[in-house]
């Protein structure tokens, strides 16, 4: 009947029952008449087991060899899940990432993909088989092994399904779906049936942990039907597609909320042209990646820059800014850690006007404070003290008429 | 000063302490001036919990799969050694099977190497790197991967070894070389510095459990000089090379004791041509390998068959022996699981006599009733019960004067 890619997370592999019952699902696809392409995450765990054995060696342990030891965690997968459809009489074969020519470029750790020479997986097609692709690798065009950074195998799924013109590339994960919230924050969040590539863009950069990013874009760029559901159920889950006129009554699909970021302000900053590249050109330099940006003009010709970074990097971005403060003559540095961005994301926003007051309004109904704004097309981002992001969430979820009946 | 091939074996790889002490040990054979390629097992006991794990899915795992599974224990170690020479600060590199060009026929599981294309591993070399190939992995004319059955590591390294043009291909393990007889059962075994290929094949295929078979068939065909020593210790092990004059005074280099072997013997069969055949043939149509045979002729144009095979194939032979025994009219089939095969291996055979009396009248001074006898040029082998074994061993050693001073 079709062509289908099926992705199973780490926790969908996590042991070898769990592997039997993908085996079984996989089976059930293949029965109906559909070609099956699986593609497979390493058992959940085994990846950062693997990089804490590296580290226990060293610090940072060369990129090119961690990516030779992270690979074991998908061939493992690959290779027992093949083992289980072959003791149930399918034929089925395992690929690695050369053998299924998942061509990256050299940027080991978090490779991209350069191109797919699908001819094998085609050819395994062709005769019948199931084939089971192990998934987050890749190799470059010396043929070392690369792997595509965390949550890569959402990418080689979408990339696969893409090379073989596949129908839908279904993403099994141990939620059910995309929500308009995150359901352990907000018990009214509804599953959405429907969600835009954009949409989830934006929602999977806010933190949502839907889809890897750069499988997002995979999809929309190549247009690839993605469905998001649950290894676990039958149940269907979230198609991600191109945005289309039946989503457009939905002003708002979903509020997000990412903890994982952290506030710098240098105060009272001379306000001359080249001052913004002489704060960011150090950060950027260290490779730490800036997110949201907010300069507020003072009387005096002083100004007040507020940026935010991911916790990880906060230390250093502080020590970093410390110093700029100092040569530009800064008044003073101030940090906070305990914050929240609050993003409301939609395609409705194009053409609903007021999405961002309401958002406003709603917080300021229940005394939250907003300390940072930034905006996309499809997006009103907020950041808030820690303390308030669950009911921000909670709040601007009813606001926006998300609550499930 | 040389090109040198170090192979380490599970024991020495066990754990990221061990892999350290190896990194060390290659670290300082490369400060002397050498170039090394360093062949490497999976840890101790990986291969084994994998298969154990791939049995909880089927009796018969799949072999193409299988190998999938198992490459990944090689492919973890290759990754950790490379890691740590590199925060070593030494240029280190891994290559998988594929990589580093071990082509094998298709016998998935026990795939035999057909070449090595060691384009890759000379290129490293050329550009002063330590190469680190994972061990007992090689892939096909198709690329998929295989693996060359237990032990295969030594066969890698000394296949490597051979298309590099080694000097020497040093076997680090955890015993400190090749013995006269295996020292848990004789104190007063003494480790040997030289050996012939020939006697090592012939002591390998006896049970000691020293090199793969393959291995030594290969450095014997190519004259590869191979080193037996310990990891774990900087004393010279044992040296196996080309037969030579110095040699030949020991008439005896070792005494080896097998107890996977069971013995069956079908009496009173009719003495007529073409009935060796019908008792063995369809014991090789089910790949039961038949190791001694030896047929007593008796009165009355009547003959005592018996033969010995893996303990492990004991019961499927028994059966199909009974069948036989019945339709060829034999009186009966006895067998015994209690035996142990005593073998007296040395080159110095060829030209010297009197070994095999010698062994006899040894045995029989202890009272040990000897049950078949084979021999070979450099080999007598005794099978005799079980529970005489390890005094067998002691007085064969003593009276051939292998007992150290």
């Amino acid at each position: 009947m079709g062509l289908i890619v099926q992705k199973y997370g780490g926790t969908s592999v996590a042991d070898l029952e769990r592997i039997r019952n993908v085996a079984k699902r996989v089976a059930k696809t293949f029965d109906k008449g559909n070609n099956v392409v699986v593609v497979l995450s390493a058992m959940a765990g085994v990846t950062d087991s693997l990089i804490n054995m590296a580290n226990q060696i060293t610090d940072s342990p060369e990129r090119r060899e961690l990516d030779v030891l992270l690979a074991t965690g998908e061939q493992t997968t690959a290779a027992l899940l093949s083992i289980t459809l072959k003791s149930m009489n399918y034929s089925a074969e395992s690929l690695l990432g050369y053998q299924a020519e998942v061509l990256t470029n050299r940027n080991f750790g978090s490779a991209r993909i350069l191109d797919i020479g699908a001819g094998r997986i085609k050819e395994l097609i062709e005769k019948n088989n199931i084939v089971v692709v192990a998934g987050f690798q890749g190799c470059d065009p010396d043929g070392n092994i690369t792997t595509l950074g965390r949550g890569g195998s959402d990418t080689s799924a979408v990339a696969i399904a893409t090379a073989i013109k596949a129908d839908v590339c279904e993403i099994y994960t141990d939620v059910d779906g995309i929500y308009t919230a995150d359901p352990n924050i907000c018990k009214k969040a509804r599953k959405l049936d429907k969600i835009s590539y954009d949409e989830t863009l934006e929602m999977s950069s806010l933190g949502a942990k839907v889809l890897q990013i750069r499988s997002v874009e995979f999809a929309k760029k190549y247009n690839v039907p993605v469905h998001v559901r649950s290894s676990f159920s039958e149940e269907e889950g979230t198609m991600v597609v191109n945005e289309d006129s039946e989503m457009e009554h939905l002003v708002v699909s979903g509020i997000t909320c990412n903890k994982n970021e952290a506030r710098i302000t240098l105060k009272k900053v001379p306000d001359q042209p080249g001052i913004a590249a002489k704060i960011f050109s150090p950060l950027a330099e260290s490779g730490i990646l800036v997110d949201m940006i907010i300069q507020n003009t003072r009387a005096g010709g002083m100004t007040d820059l507020t940026f935010t970074v991911a916790k990880t990097d906060y230390n250093r971005a502080l020590e970093i800014s410390k110093k700029v403060a100092e040569e530009i003559k800064a008044e003073e540095v101030l940090s906070a850690e305990n914050i929240a961005k609050i993003s409301v994301t939609g395609v409705g926003m194009k053409s609903h006007s007021g999405v961002a007051a309401k958002m406003f309004s709603t917080l300021a109904s229940e005394n939250i404070n907003i300390r940072l704004i930034s905006t996309s097309e499809i997006r009103i981002s907020c950041v808030v003290e820690e303390k308030y992001a669950e009911l921000a969430v909670r709040v601007l979820h009813s606001a926006f008429g998300l609550d499930k009946e």
